[in-house]
C-alpha cells in the first residue's frame, strides 16, 4: 500500500489527500492552519460528486513525525517555495518520489535542486476547490491530474501514480510532455487568475464582458505563441485549443480562480511561477508577451515590496 | 472687451474662467452643483501661483440669461456631450466662436456637426486642478493652453484668443496642428488617466513602481505610433517627447488625475474621447495599440453599462 504525504494542506492539498485516503491509501497531511480542526473533528469534503467526511486522519504538524513515505504530494502556494526543504526532507526514504502540483513554472526545477532530479514529478490540476471553514474543503468542479517527469518520456513510476489516482476516483494522465502539459495550463491560469484577481470579477462575469472575452483571448493567443516558442514535443494548435478552454470555463458557474480569492484576502500571489519565469522563458526563445506582462505588472504593483 | 461663456464649470471651467474675469474680461459661468455656492459667497481660487478670491461672479442656471457672447468656452465631460447642444445655442451670435477644452478626440467633430464647422476651435489644456467645495477651486500645477481651427492652418482668431488667455496669466499658444496637439495630450492621458484609474494610486506612486513606470513608457510608445499615423504635419518624435513627459510627471506631486478621481467617485469615465475613438482612428490607419486597448477593456468592465 502506498504510503503518502500531502506537503501543503490547502484546497488541493486537502482535496486530493480525502480522495486518496477513502480509496484505502495511507495518507499523512501536513497542515498548520486546520491542524487543529482536523486533529479533532477529521476532514469533511464537499464536493459535487458527493459529500463525504473522514473521521480518522493521519494530522501533523511537523515532517519528523511523518517520517519516510512513498509519496509526496506537494500542493504548497509556490511563494511558500522556500520553506519546502525542510519540510520535505523528513519525509524522504530511498526510493521516494516528489510529485509537485503547484501552479506555473519552475517548481520542479527548485525541488530538483533540493532533493535531485530522479525523485520529482510534475503534474497540473485542473481543479476548482476552495478551503471552507477548518477541516473543511469544497469541490466546486473539475479535478483531473495530468503528471510526467521533468524529461521528456512516460516512465513507470508516473503510470503507477497516475494509477492510484484513478483508482481513488481522480481522472489522472501520465504524460510524456510534461513542459507542454505545464504551458497548456499557464493558458488558462495566466489569463483568468490574473484579470479576476486585478478587477475582483469571477470567471463568469469577465466572459459575459465582450470586451474581456476578447482580452481573455488575446491573452491566450501570447501564451501559445510563448509555449510553442519552447521545446516542445508537439506544439499546441492555439485555436482549437481556445476555443475549448473559454467553452469549458464558460461552464465554471462564477468560479473565483485562487489568485482572486488571495487577492481579496491580502495574501501574495504566486506571479512568479505564473508570470515571472514563463515571460522570462518566451522572452529567452525571442518571444513577446505584451499583455501578458502588463498584467503581471499592474498584479505586481499592488503586491508587499 | 471679450464676452466669454464658460459651460461645464469643473475643475477646468472654473479655473479658467476665473483667471480670465481676473484680467479685466466679462465672463458668464454656467454651473449647475456650483449655482448656489458661486451666487452667494463668489469664487475662490487655490492656486499654486497665489490664492484669490472674485465676490461678484455672473453665474447662470441656463444659457438663456447668459445670451450672445464672443467666446464659448466648453469645459463639460465629454460624456456629458449629448447635453451640449440646447447649453450653447442661446450663446450664440453671428460671431461666437466656439472651443472646447475638452478631453480626447472628437470633441470638435461634434460641436462642428451641430453649429458648423467655422465656428469651432480646440484646444488642450496641460492643467492639474481639481473641484474643492461648491465654489472652490484648487489650481495643483501646470496650467498651459494650446488651441488651434479644426483644419490646418494658423488663424487670427486662434492667435486672437491665445492673447486673451496670455493677457489672463494663462500661459496659451496657438498652434497651426490641432490634431497633432489633441495626439500629444492624449500620449500622457491614455497611460496615466488609466492606470491611476484602475489601479488607484496617483501618477507618482505609480512611477515608482519599476514594472508601472516601464507599462507607462510601452503604453506612450503605442500612442505615439497611433499619433504618427494619423495626418500630422510633423510627426512626434517619440523617444524625447516620453522622456520629457515622464519628467514633467515626476514633478507632480502625487497628482490624482481626473479620471481616478471620478473613478473613486463613481462617475462615468470619459472612455469614448480618450481611449475608443483614438484606438479607430489608429486602427484605421493599420496601427494596433495592444497595450492600449487591454487598459480600455478594463478600464470599461466596472463602467455602467
Amino acid at each position: 500500500m502506498m504510503r503518502i504525504a500531502i506537503v501543503g494542506a490547502g484546497a488541493l492539498g486537502l482535496y486530493y489527500g480525502s480522495m486518496l485516503q477513502r480509496a484505502g491509501m495511507e495518507v499523512h497531511f501536513l497542515a498548520r492552519r486546520d491542524f487543529e480542526a482536523i486533529r479533532q473533528s477529521g476532514l469533511q469534503v464537499f464536493s459535487i460528486n458527493g459529500d463525504f467526511h473522514l473521521d480518522r486522519v493521519a494530522v501533523h504538524q511537523r515532517p519528523e513525525s511523518i517520517g519516510p513515505v512513498d509519496l509526496v504530494l506537494v500542493g504548497l502556494k509556490t511563494f511558500a517555495n522556500r520553506a519546502m526543504p525542510e519540510l520535505i526532507q523528513p519525509l524522504l526514504g530511498a526510493d521516494t518520489a516528489i510529485l509537485t502540483l503547484q501552479n506555473g513554472l519552475g517548481n520542479e526545477d527548485f525541488l530538483a535542486s533540493c532533493f535531485g532530479r530522479d525523485r520529482i514529478l510534475g503534474g497540473i490540476a485542473f481543479l476548482c476547490s476552495n478551503r471552507g471553514e477548518p477541516g473543511t474543503v469544497h469541490h466546486l468542479g473539475e479535478g483531473r491530474i495530468r503528471l510526467g517527469e521533468i524529461t521528456p518520456g512516460l516512465s513507470d513510476r508516473a503510470v503507477r501514480i497516475a494509477a492510484c489516482f484513478e483508482k481513488a476516483g481522480v481522472p489522472c494522465d501520465a504524460v510524456a510532455d510534461l513542459l507542454r502539459t505545464r504551458w497548456e495550463k499557464l493558458v488558462w491560469n495566466i489569463p483568468f487568475n490574473g484579470l479576476c484577481a486585478l478587477t475582483n470579477r469571477d470567471v463568469t462575469e469577465l466572459l459575459a464582458d465582450t470586451g474581456c472575452r476578447s482580452l481573455v483571448r488575446d491573452i491566450m493567443t501570447e501564451v501559445i505563441n510563448g509555449a510553442n516558442s519552447q521545446e516542445l514535443q508537439n506544439p499546441i494548435n492555439g485555436k482549437e485549443f481556445i476555443q475549448n478552454m473559454i467553452e469549458a470555463t464558460d461552464r465554471m458557474d462564477h468560479y473565483q480562480p485562487s489568485m482572486m480569492i488571495d487577492r481579496q484576502q491580502q495574501r501574495p500571489l504566486e506571479l512568479e511561477a505564473i508570470y515571472s519565469i514563463p515571460l522570462e522563458n518566451a522572452r529567452g526563445k525571442g518571444v513577446k508577451m505584451d499583455r501578458v506582462e502588463m498584467l503581471y505588472r499592474l498584479l505586481k504593483l499592488n503586491e508587499p515590496r
